[in-house]
């Protein structure tokens, strides 16, 4: 299944995308995206609906981040060997764990607000897992039953936040509209093997970033398991698992976002997202 | 005010201690101390009430973190000077900032239990901030306004997952029964002057730490302030803001926590927390 939140921001409606690629609408069956529905029954409950016979949606409306209520937005540093070098970092002996705040959380195609004294405002295109059943101390074969899906994110970064502000990644990633995740919630069954999947970004159609996540140093199932090893994994979480080269920092010269630069992302099997940056304007 | 939420984990209900320190329920009042309750409008609303029109509640219920739907536990670092050189390190040019996984939040009397692995379990007394109303790039003269109240936090700690696990803190701060919190939310006109409370904590009944606010390096208002300028804060959100010197990491030699200790620790007038460590058992 392709899972979808649609509608203006906080106030978004389930939704499902169907074989012919047409939206249609699960505000009559569940009330969200969000906890109990990522659990394997809740998740097998939607897929016995038929499509077909649900109210199709106006394509035309706002998408939002696929999963409701995020508990808890985690991230992985430095998980691509090409990209750890680009930032002049060895490579991590164990996965490298930060957080971004879950107001940073925005939807596929919102735009990129530039925030107050920001200079390196940068993008990172990376597989995001959806956690669906509680997790705390699993092994690595355990790790695909507590995973709902997958989807796409932009782990957007203010470089000098993050590197020059005193010490944890946590400053750099959490701004608003720092997190587009989306357009779709897509299914392990629908997804086949994450660890062979081609992603890639441009920044103003040039090509910046184009990778497989079979360059990942530490996969889905051990990043999972991994984290399960500090704290509970709840429903709802979202890990998302690391970035391939190709970032703005990593470039000679580095290169940042700036007004008016449009973003464009995708993952096989995932969708795409596009973004423009904007200057942030307080209300 | 003082408020509460009791009942089993998960399934909290909200309540007020009276000025005779009668516990009273609100759940005919609110449906949780939460969101937009813990807004101005919501906290006059709560105000208006007599508590002695509220129904009491039997003193014997379990209470829980006195917030509901934390979004985002963030807490600080190395803010009291002669903690920051205990563990060795200079004193921060501005706020260290690291967060902690909610699902790590628990009730002030419950367990600690020591996560699988864990050699280097450890305690630290807060004083944390409870977020009322969103802030993004507000100034320190603007940060009471945004701020609901007060409560006494743990920020248990285990430090080798903290400090020799790959760099970020997350990793040492976020397992289950890390961050116990309450017994109370305390409103900022009961609380007078958050950077004149003293703090203290016992293990086994031995002093370990004792300090005051008045020794923080950046005060509430500062770090109100400065998270905002790199993150959304929405209310709900809680902020730890460091610890007195006195952990066992600190200690020569080390001193940790080992099943079947106890820990005492109060902050004058955010009440008191007592938590025994026990084993993790899986379910």
């Amino acid at each position: 299944m392709r899972l979808i939140r649609y509608g203006e921001k906080g106030s978004e409606k389930p939704g499902i995308v169907d074989d012919e690629h047409v939206l249609r609408d699960l505000s009559g069956e569940i009330d969200d995206i969000a906890g109990e529905v990522l659990s394997r029954r809740g998740l097998e409950r939607l897929a016995a609906i038929d499509p077909k016979s649900l109210p199709k949606i106006d394509p035309s409306h706002r998408l939002g981040c696929p999963v409701g209520r995020v508990g808890h937005f985690i991230a992985i540093g430095q998980n691509y060997a090409e990209h750890a070098s680009e930032l002049g970092n060895d490579l991590p002996s164990e996965p490298l764990v930060f957080s971004k705040a879950p107001s940073s959380i925005s939807g596929p195609h919102d735009d990129i607000p530039i925030p107050p004294g920001s200079t390196k405002l940068d993008w990172e295109v990376e597989l995001a897992i959806v956690i669906g059943e509680r997790a705390f101390a699993i092994e690595e074969s355990e790790a695909m039953d507590h995973i709902a899906g997958f989807c796409l994110c932009n782990d957007v970064s203010e470089r000098a936040f993050q590197k020059e502000r005193g010490g944890q990644f946590i400053k750099g990633k959490s701004a608003p509209g720092f997190g587009p995740l989306g357009p779709w919630l897509v299914t392990p069954d629908r997804v086949g093997d994450p660890q062979a999947l081609d992603l890639w970004l441009n920044v103003n159609g040039e090509t910046c970033q184009r990778g497989s996540t079979s360059d990942m140093i530490f996969s889905v199932k051990h990043i999972v398991a991994y984290l399960s090893d500090f704290m509970q994994l709840e429903p709802g979480d979202i890990i998302t698992t690391g970035t391939p080269s190709g970032v703005g920092a990593g470039m000679k010269p580095p290169k940042f976002l700036k007004d008016g630069d449009i973003v464009t992302l995708g993952i096989e099997g995932l969708g795409e997202q596009r973004q423009v940056v904007t200057t942030y304007r307080k209300n």
